[in-house]
């Protein structure tokens, strides 16, 4: 896709991560959902910070996570979301400038702060979200630079877009603008909650205007209603062109039509923190086909980042993801 | 030391650490000295912001991470310090009263933002430092509270505090406090460039007003202006009651008067990050100490909380000390 400026670029919520570690009688006190997000106002989020123990600040967001992997992995990546004019948007804006990803929306003034998600990791590694929109919530069209959205090869959106009425107006002109400068278009579905939500939006979508889906096991089934991972992943099949599917440690598969392309997960010694594994796996995966490679070799890349997130907290690779796939002799 | 509220009450620069990963080369380019820690104003706090990579942020400080540690370790700990009313002043509140510290300073308003240290961690694990004190320099006589002094069996300190007039007053008024009241008094010499900047002042107090000193190698090679660790070994044993002396892999000497303790380094596989393994050894020391265990005991919960501290990001325990103590069978 020699034509295009940028290999991906990502839309989504610009979140800076708070994580910390707690119990499973913690999430109970609680009541939280374990490997949920949940959507929460400005006081409950002071709440549950209140009575969480100490924690790290790291950036973070679906979208952003996996347009940090593309960038790590040496792809050309943008980033489009708002951020507060407060210590978090410029923590925000510094990461993901840092590793190379062009972000060049100015702050928002005044609205609301920028947006953050206590995220609650469990000995298992497990992470329960707890996400305060903030000035996310003000990702407006005016927001949305369309000339770099038709100068990338492929646009990335999260699902997570569509809770907020802006946002998600903002999520359908930019896959316009996508669709008619010739480019591909693809969709995390986020999470199992969030095409609860949103699920009759997301299937017209599905099956109109979206070229790659990506979904793990609970929100696929999720979508199409079925407690079966095989009955999904063939409505998924004939839904859309390129379904990639998740499944954690039993690794992943890529439907491309009537093609299945399996994935095994990368061994791994111990799993410290699976926040940003799915949004890895896209980054590796979004990586590898925006640069024409195969299917099986993007999956490989996929997994292999998901591989290096987990080994750590926080959702960022903590080592440059190029160097990493050499090392292991996926890329030269 | 059954009367007193608290084991240890400490006093320090309260300081959200922004950490991120350099190689040699960066050190070069900015001019930094490796393992040092510079003072640097907001300017250029900036400057060497923006031309560092992603990074996480967590709390800090150096005497805050030894109080953070005695919570752990299951202590009564307080902590005195300044913060602003902002984000990094709302998370080292928070952290440090999450594992248990007693931190009870309201935010001091509008003079200066929470103080914050840049903390590059070359591929050794060593880190190098760039503290903006921001706030803290307003660490005045009025943020002391001389009931809590008084109520604690050791008062600890920072030689950093040397580095404000406001911050120097203060600490001579709690060393004073603390005396007068019965109380232990100990002082970390905080780093080499800092001795450096107040040689005749630290020399003074440690041969009157100081119980137990904590420095590292180069830190009392600096006080006593040798190339010699055995002689400043010597000077110091003459100078103070009791000195605790590290040297990073190779273990740590205590010298109470006449007596020579030495206590190995804890064997670890790998160095992550080196940031507050002094102060996680002074942690483990002062907790000991302060529950009126041997110098042995105490120094072994010394570098067990150190070699805890080195084998992640950041310098506050990442798994709670008393339990992890209790695992490796040195406390029941």
């Amino acid at each position: 896709m020699a034509d295009a400026r940028y290999d991906v670029v990502g839309i989504g919520n610009a979140i800076v991560d708070i994580i910390g570690h707690c119990d499973e009688a913690f999430l109970v006190e609680i009541g939280a959902r374990k490997g949920s997000m949940s959507l929460v106002d400005a006081e409950e989020i002071s709440r549950l910070y209140s009575k969480m123990g100490a924690a790290v600040e790291i950036s973070g967001g679906s979208v952003a996570n996996s347009i940090a992997g593309v960038a790590s992995f040496g792809g050309n990546a943008a980033f489009i979301g708002t951020v507060a004019n407060d210590e978090f948007g410029r923590i925000f804006t510094h990461d993901i400038r840092s590793i190379g990803v062009t972000f060049s929306a100015p702050p928002v003034l005044g609205a609301a702060p920028t947006s953050r998600s206590l995220i609650l990791v469990t000995p298992d590694g497990e992470r329960t979200m707890h996400t305060f929109l903030g000035i996310s919530t003000s990702l407006g069209e005016k927001q949305l630079d369309l000339e770099l959205i038709r100068n990338s090869a492929i646009l990335y959106l999260e699902g997570y877009l569509f809770d907020e009425a802006d946002a998600k107006r903002s999520f359908h002109l930019a896959v316009q603008t996508a669709t008619r400068a010739g480019r591909k278009v693809a969709l995390s579905l986020s999470d199992g909650f969030c095409v609860d939500r949103h699920r009759a939006e997301f299937l017209d979508l599905i099956r109109s205007g979206i070229d790659i889906l990506f979904a793990n096991e609970s929100e696929i089934k999720s979508l199409y209603q079925t407690e079966s991972f095989e009955l999904a992943a063939e409505s998924a099949r004939n839904d859309i062109k390129l379904a990639v599917l998740t499944r954690s440690s039993k690794g992943s598969i890529i439907l491309d039509e009537g093609r299945t392309v399996s994935i095994s997960a990368e061994p791994i010694s111990s799993v410290v923190d699976t926040t940003g594994a799915g949004d890895l796996y896209a980054a590796g995966f979004l990586f590898g086909y925006s640069q024409g490679m195969s299917l099986e070799v993007s999956g490989r890349l996929a997994s292999l980042a998901a591989s290096e997130i987990i080994s750590h907290i926080g959702a960022r690779p903590a080592v440059p993801l190029q160097q990493f796939a050499r090392d292991q002799g996926i890329i030269f």
